[in-house]
This record gives structure tokens, sequence and C-alpha cells, in this order.
């Protein structure tokens, strides 16, 4: 029986031990799609609890909690941090085979030096050496963060945002960690949900000139992306619930812009033409800068009508989608491509069931000696970050597509512990790769491997977004 | 070489067989959804072949006789009963790695002691062998039963029965067995299938009264529910091809269900409009009683006409399909909820593909303290009820949910050997857990896990349905 | 650590290496579909370069030359063969995980006695060791042939061909391979693509009469399958987008064939009709000969515009669909059925999310004591032709069907060192086998999987296409 989560966790063979403590382990960090807020970056944010930090907005853990039968006063609505931190120590054992598990004891251990099991019995006694072990100086989120070798981050911002706490981050030379921003103009082109009307207003004062027409939009959001440019930017992302590529005219598009605008109701249809507009014009614009353009769709979400009041978004109550769209994935990247301005492009679907299409359509569009792998698909993402799902990602990749060229590994968390995904992520690739040598499936080129491996835990991220570390 | 069904079958690791010999074997068995005859026990039947036992109504292994050639005169048709066990025992060779390889061997080994191959050269013999120990007392059908250690059944039952079997049984104090019906009006929502207006007037005659309008339908439907419960009923039954969620105004209704009970051709639209009304009302009635709605869908049914006009339906021609439906499926749970009235829901798709929507949609209903995994995946379902299938139901509901809650197994069948499944089931499962404790991805509390072994075999059933055994 | 690609590459265990090199080894090979030239064959063609064989026209490897950002010039455009040869031998290393990696070295083995690492370095090497076999008489066409073990090719041909290639082989005494053409009508049911009308011309000329209804075409290619058939085609096949099933007035076929005959545009919906009328017919015609009718679907093809334009169909830009299809396969299927005249069908996706509603399509048209499997899933195609692909379509075959019945592989290969795939196919094979043997999930009978084995990889292929060898 191999020891939980001892030094080789995950690591099943010769080849993956080697492969993980001699070239992975040592790689630093580049997260370039994550939640975190920068303003606790900037003011080196402590923290008086582990619950703080764990629970305080992970709603993957809330999710697990509920569905463990805790009521929601002790889960988003507690007084006593200690009560949340309970009902998560009590919730722990039941997710045998879940990824929060590993993420969990993966944290204790890393970051608190806690190998005990936690449970119900143990939970007091695990709160308090946490919160003790949080009250250190090189706990602080900086300190976090530089413990963690982690060498920039990329958050996730509107293209409203001010960025005020990255200017106050660039501008504070103690600041070891390169932060920068990226640009998330989901609310921009969602005209047919409720927030448009009054987001259009929010970026007509930004910009400070009326939104009457598509292309007053596009002349928005493009002063927008030069702001966030000018700010060391060079990617942006893009949440869809389905991947979209209808037609418009002109005229409509100016139309679906005037309903919106006006508080009306937007159909799913008029909706999905404007979102191909407004992706097909960003997509030009990042192309000319050299940014990256990545796209997450696959996902239904706010089912929970009630608790989306109760909650608001982003709270445990979204799932995977099964829209498919194959078709429309290949036909908006090769409208991309006809207007002569295709981007780097990376590309995550929650429902892992499509990873053999985007893989396969991403090689449709390697074209005339572009940047390698210049449309990828991205690391198993939100439901299917885990060991299996992984495993699946990085095979799906390998078998379609030239898995020496993937970029690898990103948290997409709330919370400045998880970059033990990083080490989850590596130990997890070195395992598939050291598998297949272990099996005679691989030359066993050593050297040539610790390349790889080092290439997509850092050299490939480096290279693929420009950072230039 | 691992030996070929030995008492360690599909144990592959020290830790799985403590568990299972330690924890699951021990377990007595609630099959909670099967297709049995309560006549059956009542009666307490006994069978002169095992061709009767065996394929007497088993459309899987009909199935696979005809895909290896054999003439429907020999499977559903033959005077004598040897020639259509020789044409099984001919077929079984030929499914290597299928599941009724699997099945076989075990039922022939737990109920007959047979452990030697089954083929056309040893049909004569294993034939005889096995009719003479079907001649046995204690392979009567409450026998086979007892043997099993089956403590309670539910069966499934049209609204419009009497349940006068399971009120014979009930009074009966010889019987051991808890033998409960299920409550499945499947033909009462089906509108645009050709017996609703058939069984409308059958429903009519059982409740006394005219059912001109819908709100007539949800009346008699109560009544039967009623009916139902009184005889301790607490479980209901669906199945739909697809998940639907329509909209429709009580008018509509009214006018869907006239044309339906005419005799009217309904277009599907209708149909589903009305299959949502009538799930929408159900589901109300069962949280208010604590019963558990189950809910099958993801499958094409008699595709074949001729052999639908030659042998009815369920005899074999069905197939798995692929409507998907996260936004139908996420849509009907978040109206039950909107309407106050959530039961608990257990969620089969036929196609495996559709696991981790469902398991993501139902961990967006866990809300507000209700009963621990009031919403969940039911274990793997009919053509992926296989050993790679239920390890994939296994794995996909703990890499989304807490597995420790799982309400575990139930054998679907029409035959009263099949409780071998549960074993089959059993294995698996400490097979899966073995597995991540001796990887080292799982601590290795034995205690615990045993625990957990146990409640996926027995308590979670018991304390999910309330039967209070 | 197992070598790379020794005598038990893939073989884990020691009953897949008995069954492998004890009864799968020695089996000749029927390649009963692949793209090569028969005029190859015909004129016993010769390579002056490695990369006129292995880069002349596959477009597996283009693809990947392109994702690790080779120029089209140096993929499809150089002058120098040594330069395109350099780009895949620095591409290759890259491709860990790839099947393209496996079948390369697999080839290199086999049919030049390189075992070398093959990179940027050792290119210019092995590609003058290449050449220099190639060289060799043994290396024509027909000497891979022979050497290969392959006694009997189904080429892919157009019903206008004259097929004279296949009448020279034929003639020829000293051509010891079998090969016969296989029809595939694609361009006469594509009546919503621009090559109909053009094709509709050409086909005209061939048989001599005008095609104004849409009876003259049955009656066309009923003359063509004739003319197949009397040298000696019993196999066709068909590449659908999507599965289609239609229903259309002969009015209407004869209105749409019409607009496609003229040039004009026709509506996607109308080709549907189209293409269903087409398949019902000639399903017919195959099933009156005993013909096989392969259906091929799941993929979105000529995705890049950009790239249809400079280089043409099949180079490179095609991808898995996502549009399932299982009502309409199995409504397709049933009106077969229904029309008295159902063929032998392989049934072949794209997408392996497709594998268990084909198989359990495939288990719902088995009627009457028809041949055994009558309706089978082939093997793993295109993008899903890896290790896991082809374990994943073998254990998916297993579970919903009798897999000893299987017809197995086919390389589907525009190169004639591609025999190699089906040492490749044949390994896996005996590995899933093995694994269930040694897992004690099998009856170890030996002789019994012996010859499952060599059945799967030759006698069942010659059986059910009825070659006749």
């Amino acid at each position: 029986m191999k020891k939980f989560l001892d030094k080789d966790f995950l690591l099943d063979t010769p080849t993956a031990r080697t492969l993980y403590h001699g070239h992975a382990a040592k790689m630093p960090i580049i997260d370039y799609h994550c939640h975190i807020n920068p303003r606790d970056i900037a003011e080196d944010r402590r923290y008086k609890t582990i619950t703080e930090v764990w629970l305080g907005g992970d709603h993957y853990k809330w999710r697990q909690m509920r569905t463990c039968g805790f009521p929601e006063s002790e889960i988003t609505g507690a007084s006593d941090p200690f009560v949340t931190f309970k009902a998560w120590a009590e919730t722990l054992p039941r997710l045998i085979g879940n990824p929060l598990y590993h993420w969990t004891y993966l944290e204790l251990k890393n970051y608190f030096g806690i190998t005990e099991q936690l449970d119900g019995k143990s939970a007091k006694r695990i709160y308090d050496k946490c919160n003790k072990v949080l009250a250190r100086k090189s706990m602080s989120v900086r300190g976090i963060i530089e413990q963690s070798n982690v060498k920039l981050i990329c958050t996730t911002d509107d293209p409203v945002d001010t960025l005020e706490w990255h200017d106050k981050i660039a501008a504070d030379k103690t600041c070891k960690v390169k932060v920068l921003p990226a640009f998330r103009p989901d609310k921009a082109f969602n005209v047919d949900k409720k927030p448009f009307a009054g987001y259009v207003k929010t970026l007509e004062k930004v910009v400070g000139f009326r939104i009457a027409k598509f292309a007053d939009l596009l002349k928005a959001l493009d002063l927008r992306i030069e702001y966030f440019a000018k700010r060391g930017c060079c990617v942006s992302d893009h949440g869809l619930d389905r991947v979209v590529c209808s037609e418009a005219s002109p005229r409509e598009l100016d139309a679906i812009l005037r309903a919106g605008r006006a508080g009306k109701a937007v159909a799913v249809a008029d909706g999905d033409k404007f979102r191909t507009a407004v992706l097909r014009h960003l997509a030009g614009e990042y192309a000319k800068r050299g940014w990256v353009m990545q796209l997450h769709y696959g996902c239904i979400r706010n089912n929970s009508d009630a608790m989306l009041s109760a909650l608001g978004p982003d709270t445990g109550f979204d799932a995977v989608g099964d829209a498919g769209g194959a078709e429309a994935l290949a036909g908006l990247l090769n409208s991309f491509e006809r207007a002569g301005t295709m981007p780097k492009v990376i590309l995550y679907s929650l429902n892992q069931n499509d990873n053999e299409v985007m893989c396969s359509v991403a090689g449709s569009f390697q074209t005339n000696g572009s940047f390698p792998q210049r449309v990828q698909v991205g690391s198993a993402w939100w439901f299917n970050d885990h060991r299996l799902g992984m495993e699946k990602q990085l095979r799906d990749f390998a078998n379609l597509s030239a898995l020496a060229g993937f970029v690898g590994m990103l948290t997409d968390s709330r919370s400045f512990l998880s970059y033990a995904r990083h080490e989850y992520f590596r130990r997890i690739l070195c395992r598939v790769i050291g598998r297949w040598v272990e099996d005679g499936e691989l030359i066993p080129d050593m050297k040539f491997l610790g390349r790889v491996v080092e290439d997509i835990s850092f050299n490939n991220t480096n290279n693929y977004f420009g950072f230039g570390l």
C-alpha cells in the first residue's frame, strides 16, 4: 500500500518520480487564470482564520457541505467561523474520491505542516493550529505567493475596472510577484441578460461617450483593451454557456444593442448574434496585440432560482452543460481566420465529452507557420479538475495533438492556497508520461522528457503568452 | 493469473478484499427497483427448468442470442425449453467481456453450485443439474429471496393496479421479505402515445369518475398515490425518453388531454408540455409524503417496427439515446424547488456520457439542510450495468459529489436470480475504494471505509427511502 | 521498465503475449477499407524517398507538423523532399502519447529495420537509410503488400470510376494480392454540395442517359453497382457528416434533384431528404447482392476556408462532430428493415461518445436468424485510431454485443506502409483479452480465446464479407 500523500503522492512509477522531483517540482508557477482579488495582494492581506481563506469564497466546498446536509446558516451564513470550519471538517471524510479531499490535504500539508486526518473530532485542534500558522508573517498573501514560487498572476477583470490595485502593485517595489490584469468582457456581450443595460451605462461613463450604436460599443471596448494593454495585459477570457456563431447585419446589431440598452427582453438567438459579432471584433483586436483569447463554455449556470435570489451567482449552483457546439466552434474560429486576424486561442469546455471535438477543431486552425499550437485546449476545467479529468485531458490532447506544446495548468481559484493545484497537476502530468515510459510506449529519453515536463510546467506558458520571464 | 470467479472475484487489492469480505458481503439486500411479478412471491412460484427463470423474460439475453444468429424460434418461440437453453449456452462463450458472462457464472455458482464452463458441449449436463436444483424446496421464489438475504423489494406497478398480490403478501405471515409497490405512472403522462386513450378509460373505471379536464387526471393520480401509500409505497418511477421541461397553460393542458383521450394524434411537443405538468404535480405529491422520485431517461425504445409487431415492447430492441437534456433537467428540478415541493430524486440516464451533467445538476439542488444527497445519481443502469459502467458511475459520483451518501444498487431485473448483481456491484464498489487506498489516494481509515461500504450497500438506502429496517 | 517497441510491445500480460505470438501474428491481413490508389498496385509503384511514401498524402502527419509550427512550404509545398522529412522528424518527438509516434516507429522497424530514435539530429541518417531500403526490389508496392502478408485489399472508388486499374490487376497473374473495388457514392447523394451538378453530368456520360428524375439517378447507380459487382465488389462505403433519416415524396425528390442538377443552392434539410432516399434504395440493392454497407459519420469537414481554397479537401482540416444521431440512426436502419432489405451494415462514428449508441442500435437489428452480428460497430476510426480509442471500442463492443463476432481492423490509409496498423490493433486486442484473463474476469480457455483472436484478426472478416479466402 502506497502511503497517503507522501512525497511520491500520485507518482506511481520510478520514471514519474524522476520527472517530478527532478524537473517539475523546481519550476516556478505562472497562474495565468484565476479569480483572486488583486487588492489582497496590494494590501498584502492577512487572515485571522482558516475559515476565511478556505471557506470565504470557495463555492466548490460550499456545494459539498450542502450535499452533506449542512444548512446554509453553517456554510455562508455563520457568525462563528469555527461553525463553518467544523461543517467542512465533517464533510471532508465523506468526499472519498473527490478532488477537494486531495486539495485540502495538500494545502494542510504544504502550508500548515499538518498531515493529521481532518474530521469532526480533529476539527478544533486543526482549526487552532491553522490559525496560529496564519498569524505568522510568512502567511500573508504575498508570503503565500512567494513560498509557492509563483512568479506571475493574471487576475480576471471587467473592462470597466480602473485596475487601481494593479497600478498599486506595479508601483510597489517590494512586491516580488508580477500581477497582470486579464480582460473579461462578458457583461459587454451578454445583451440578453439583465445586467446589460446598467453595464452599458457604466461603460459609457468610463469611456466618456454614449454607446448608441454597435460600433460605439466596439470603440469603447477597444479603448479599454488599450487601457488594459498599457498595464501589461496580454490575455482575455470569455465565459459562454454555449459556443456561438451566428450571422447578423450591422443594422440588426444596432437594433439588438438598442433593445438591450433600453432594458428590453432580448431573445437568446439575438443574443447569440450579438455575442458572435463582439467576439469576432475582439479576436481581431487581440490578434493585433498578440493577446491570448480564452474561451470557456459548456456550462449551465444559476440553476436554482431560489439560491440565486438568496446568494447571487457563483455560489455553487452551476452544472455541466451538454449543448456541444462543434460546428459553431469551427465556424467561429474559421471566421476569425477568414478575417485575417486569428489570435492565439485556448479552449475550455466544462463537459469533458467535448475534449475530442475541441482538440480536433483546434488542429484545423494551425496554419502557415503560426505560433506552434496557436489554438489549443486548456487544462481540465472546474468540475473536471480532478485526477481522472486531468489524465483524460492530457491523454486526449496527446492523442490528437502535440502534448509537448501544451501551456499547462492554472488555478481558476478564488483562494491563495490553491497553488497546490499546480503541484497536483504536475504530479499527474509526470504520472501520465511516466506510465507511457514504463509501459514501453515511449522512448525513455529522460533528458528530453524532463524538458517536456519543464516546458509544460512553465516554459510553454511563458513563451505562448509572451510574459518574458 | 487470478482465478476466474473465485472468492476474490474482482477484488484486486488487499483493501478491496477486506472491505468486501469484512463489510459488504454480510449486509442484507434492499432491492428498491425491479420488475419482478409480486404474484410470484405471493404464490411462492417454483420453476421446472432453468430456461423459465433465465430466459422466460430476460431480453438482455435474447438480444445477445439474436446477435449471435439464433432464430427467434429458438429464443422466444421454442416449444422445447432445452432448445432455448442450448442456444443461450452456445451464445455465452461469445460474450467475452460482457456483463451477462459474469452474471451467468455468478448465478450458476451462487444458486446451483456450478463452476463448470457453460457452452454447447456442457449445455445438457448443466441444464439437467440446474433443473434438479430447482426442484429443491429452497429454490422456490421465496427460498431464493431468503438465501439471497433480501429484506425488502419494491416492485414496479401501474397506478391502476389493484395491488392484490401485495395485499396477499402483506397478509401472509410466513413471508419473510417485505414487498412494497412502486408507483410508475408512465402511461398517465404519455398522452402522445397510442395506449393513452384506453389507459384513461381504465383509470376512470378505477377511480370512478370521468377524466375530462387535466385537473381530473391529477385528482385521479392523487387518489391512486393515496391507495399505494396505504400499502407502504414510498417510491415512484418515471420512464422518459428525454427529460422534459415545457411550459403550458391550464387551457392547453385540457386541450391536449382531450385530444389524447379521444385517440387523436398528439404532437411530441404537446406531449412534452403534458409530461412536464404531470411530473411537476406528482413531484409535489411525492414531496408531501416523503416519497422518492426516480427519473429514468436517455433511451430510444422499440427501434424495430417489425419486432415490435411480432413481440411487443421490452423484448430487446431498445438503445441508448443521445438527446442530452442538461437544461431541461435543471429546469425541471428548479420548477420543483420553486413550487416549494422538492422530493428526493434519483436520476438515471441510459447514456453514461450524461453522468457529469446529472451529478452536477443534482449538486445544484442540495439546499438548506435538506436530506443529505436529496437529489442524486442512481447506479449504472441497464446497458451500463457492467464493470466499467459501474466503476465510471462510482468515480463520476465521487468526483462531483459525496460518494459516502450514495444509495447504491438495485437489480432492475425480471428474474429472481438477479440478486447476484448486488454482489457484483459490491465487489466493484470495494474494488474502486480499495484501489484509492492502495494507491495512496485515500487515508486508510479502515473502520470508516468499512462503514462507508456498509452504508452504500444497505444503510443509505434504508435511511434515504425511510424503509425503517 | 518495459522496453520500447520490443517484440512484446503493448502486450502487458503473459496471456496477451501467448494470444498475440501464437495466434494473431500469423494471420494474414484483409484490408477491407482503405484509400490507396489501385494504379500503384497495378504498376507496382516504387518510391525514391521515404518522404514520398510517408508524407506524400498523409494528412494526419501534415496536421501535426502544422501544429508544431512548420510552414506549409515545408509540408505540402517543399521542392526538396528532405526538407519535409526533416520537419516531420522534428515534429515526431513532440508527439508523445500520439498514435503517429507508435505507427512511425512500427513502420521504421518493420519495413526498414530501424530502431533508432527519429528526431532532427538523426533525420539525415535515417532518411538516407530508408531511401536505400526503398531502392530494394522487395520494397515495391507489391513487395510491401506481400511482406505484410496482405491477402486482400478493398480500395475506395467512385461509381463513375472505370475500374481500369482493378481490371489490370485482375488480369495480371503475377499479382498475388486480391484487389477489389468498393462502392463509395457520396457525390451522388450530396445534392446540397457544390460538386453535385458536375458529378451528375459525368454520371450521365458514364451510363449513357439523362438523369432528369430521381428514379433515373437510382437506375444509374444500379448500373454502376452491377458494373462494380462484376469486378468482385462486395462492399460499399458512405461518408455522412450526420446520420440522416428524413421522409420525402417522390415529387419532392425530383424537385431537389432538379435544383441540385441545375447547380442551385439546396438547403441542408432537403439534402437530408435526398440522402435518406438514396441510402434506402442503395441498402436494398446491397442487401440483394449480399454486399456490406459501411456508414461513416460524426465529422465536420474542411473547417478552414482558407486552407480548403489553398489545398482542397482531405488535407488535414477536419474535426470530430457532435451532432449525435441516435434516433436518426435507429430510424434509418428501421426503414431498411421495414423495406425487407436490410444489408449487413458496419457503423463508424468519428465521435467515440457515440460508441454505446451505435452498439445498442446495432443490437436492435439482429433479427430472425440473420447473419450473426449483421449490424455491427466498426473499429476505432481516424482520430480514435489510437491505443485508448481502440481499447474503448473493443470494451464498448464487448459490453454491449458479442465481441467474438467482430470483423476487426482496416487501415483507412493512403499509404502502403500502414499495414503496421493491423499489427497495432492485434496487439491491443490481445492486450484487452489478456487483461480480462489475468484479472480472473474470463475463463482461461486458451484454445477458444486463441480462435477468437484469429477470428477477429481474419476469419470473421472473410466470412462476413464473403471474400472466400
